[in-house]
């Protein structure tokens, strides 16, 4: 399988450090050492998951590579819905304007791009798709409390999408060579860790240190382990684009997989913590830095628990 | 593929029409002549998706027809989450204790059934897993405003357990001969029919009417193709096994179809509307009816818009 094209979408309203500083009294400079964040992108009060999934479609669709009446399967992902009946799946089948396919939504929380790709693959095995669209996209800010001092800094809104074919349509095309998806929900604090309970506690970072711990070993450990089974080493690794949950987190995973830094991309900088939608707003920001027959490696850890990786030939 | 055994969690707390009366003033005659509907079941307070999700599991584990070691994929579906990080899906494997496989919850809305066995399907398809859990539950209290008079009377909470196997394991497992899924988010009012929208408006079922009239007319198109495409008529089928949304809803279909009413079936007179669940409890509920080689359909609406049919032979 094949990722014809990404487009992204970033909300433009700008909330930097001094924000949180004024209002929670957490320093500018505590908070980019802590989190490697110095802004993050809030999406506009007429905007929500499904509006920004729809202007993330709209950005690519002028270059689309193919014909949206040939499009037969269309996954949402998010943990961040703006409505859990007409998802973000469902509006982009109606943005679309394509009938009768398999439309959904998933969440594995952050891990929904790896997800997203693996069902897909499911859906060309059986013969029952053969160019799909993914949509990615989190409204972080709709549920987060910027009042809460342990969590509330992390979060941006994002959106992005992907155009994936069962066949090479263009040379510029990159190959998904393996996909490797695992849920790790029974262990450590995988219930409690982070969560988004819209109808009890609401959104919450409880025990990030549990989170950056499995975090740390999980996308460390399936980095490893797609490299591994595909014949590669890390020395064949162009470039490592993890989850954008913390640059403290990308830093640990490329030291302990002994990378150099500028090999692991990262915008969490300027984006902010955006969901399952931050890496591929990555592969989509760093299209132009890669070059044919790099091998990439997206690599995901989500709350609840779940990870997982991407191998990619450019 | 098959379908080993169904097991299903149904909260104990009773609510009946006389409730509804008290509350909003429609009449007992009027809620069931409107809806079919005579009582629902709540969720108590110390339930939610999750732990219904976990009930479900539990009553089907002391008979379940593989070891939990050997299950190798989790699908959850829900609309009405506990928790859109740790979701339903990652909540049953840290009950069942299986690490490292993947795990994921989705959203058709009421369609899930279908789509959750779909994506089964396409991990056999792959050969990346041959023994599956699915759990379905909706939680719709815990969202639902029961003081809405145009549809806060609808809803009642459940939950099942689906065991699916790629290999026949026992003669009693059932075949799923074949699927349809389909999403109709560019139709009629599907952006806004019924919604659930955690972080703005709610839950609600603004535009009945359109639903009605999208789900009669795809649960009954959708039947016809499934049984067309397989070289079945309507003559072949044992019984018919709706998305249970409304008693009108599943005569209509049935009349349209010309298929007699005992072999429709139904629970929502006393379970109320119970999401993407209500039709895998049909199933449950109904099994020991089923004689060997019996012909299932189980066609699903939901709103946003989705459908979806599953062919069985029992």
């Amino acid at each position: 399988m094949y990722i014809n094209q990404i487009s992204a979408y970033i909300p433009e309203n700008i909330i930097d450090n001094a924000h949180f500083e004024k209002l929670v009294g957490l320093s500018e400079e505590w908070l980019l050492n802590r989190t490697g964040i110095r802004e993050r992108r809030k999406a506009s009060e007429d905007e929500n998951t499904n509006i920004l999934t729809i202007k993330a479609l709209e950005n690519g669709l002028k270059t689309a590579p193919f014909p949206s009446e040939s499009i037969d399967l269309i996954i949402g992902g998010t943990y961040t819905p703006y409505d859990t009946i007409h998802t973000l799946a469902h509006a982009a089948q109606n943005f679309l304007g394509v009938s009768d396919i398999p439309v959904l939504s998933i969440s594995s929380a952050c891990s929904s791009f790896a997800n997203a790709i693996e069902i897909v693959q499911g859906y060309f095995a059986m013969g029952k798709a053969k160019r799909a669209i993914i949509v990615l996209a989190d409204h972080n800010t709709a549920y987060s409390d910027e009042t809460d001092k342990v969590g509330g800094h992390l979060w941006g809104d994002g959106a992005c999408a992907l155009w994936i074919s069962q066949e090479r349509l263009s040379e510029s095309d990159w190959e998904v060579k393996d996909i490797i998806t695992g849920g790790a929900g029974n262990i450590g604090k995988a219930s409690e860790g982070v969560f988004l309970r819209p109808a009890h506690e609401g959104f919450m970072m409880q025990n990030g240190r549990d989170v950056f711990q499995n975090a740390c070993l999980y996308m460390g450990k399936v980095t490893l382990d797609i490299l591994e089974r595909n014949g590669y080493t890390l020395d064949n690794l162009s470039y490592f684009v993890p989850h954008q949950a913390n640059l403290r987190i990308t830093k640990n995973v490329a030291q302990s997989l002994g990378l150099s830094e500028d090999k692991a991309l990262s915008n969490i900088q300027y984006l902010g913590n955006t969901g399952c939608a931050g890496c591929c707003i990555a592969l989509y920001e760093n299209q132009d830095k890669f070059k044919k027959g790099d091998l990439l490696a997206v690599t995901v850890f989500g709350g609840g628990y779940s990870y997982g990786a991407v191998l990619i030939v450019c």
